[in-house]
């Protein structure tokens, strides 16, 4: 099993190719049993104008086409909001791998009593990544979580 | 108000046209408060090779970046699946209106049981249409709702 550490930085990656494009920096990535990377994303409201690119949904996207996410990890920079913890339960996705939850606190409870694997870190460049993010720009920030 | 038949309307010429194009018959439209329609569209998932484009996150894709969903309508064929009542939760959309949830009983009441009102119809022709597809293409459908 790959560590988690390892897993984390293709999301944070992902997270700061988002934020250099100007938009909100927040990445994910679906690897597979053995580690193997399936598909990765950010967040693209602002590079596309689309509401409906999530980190997770992008990652979930780029992997295609595929039977059986239950021995899948979905690594995600921030604990995935109701969107994308929906989007984990629907396809049973085993494991979730969460790179902070201080700044926005999603569904991952939620995930875990219902089954999944919630592997819940603490990681300083996510959160610095969140906080820096939505202090410079609160009004896309809540835009992107509806409220 | 618009009356619902004339909203689902547009979820089911949306569906038809997936079917037409080989796909997964299951269609969506967001509306606006005096029924102004806002976005629309199709489960994509066959013909765009894209697992992430239900019929809702389609039709709340189409209608772009928005501020405020409370007084939206997100209309759809069939019962939304946890995916899909994720993002109709996250983004407080108010008010859901389903064709049917016989074919497929998704998440409708846990919206309700979080505030969005549902408007449950029993629509033939969503079902004829489910039923239809399901009893052609069983491997597609289930794919479509990760089973």
């Amino acid at each position: 099993m790959t560590d988690t550490a390892t897993l984390l930085a293709v999301a944070v990656e992902e997270a700061r190719l988002g934020l250099a494009e100007g938009g909100i920096p927040i990445g994910a990535a679906l690897f597979g049993p053995d580690g193997e990377l399936l598909g990765r994303g950010h967040n693209r409201r602002v590079q596309d104008g689309d509401p409906s690119t999530h980190a997770e949904t992008a990652a979930f996207r780029d992997a295609g086409r595929l039977r059986g996410y239950g021995r899948t990890t979905m690594v995600t920079t921030l604990s995935p909001c109701w969107y994308c913890s929906g989007l984990v339960r629907q396809f049973g996705i085993g494991r979730v791998v969460v790179g902070e939850a201080e700044t926005f606190h999603g569904g991952h409870d939620w995930l875990a009593e219902h089954g999944v694997q919630i592997v819940l870190l603490d990681d300083p460049e996510c959160k610095t990544l969140m906080r820096d993010f939505i202090a410079a720009k609160p009004e896309l920030w809540f835009e992107d979580i509806g409220e």
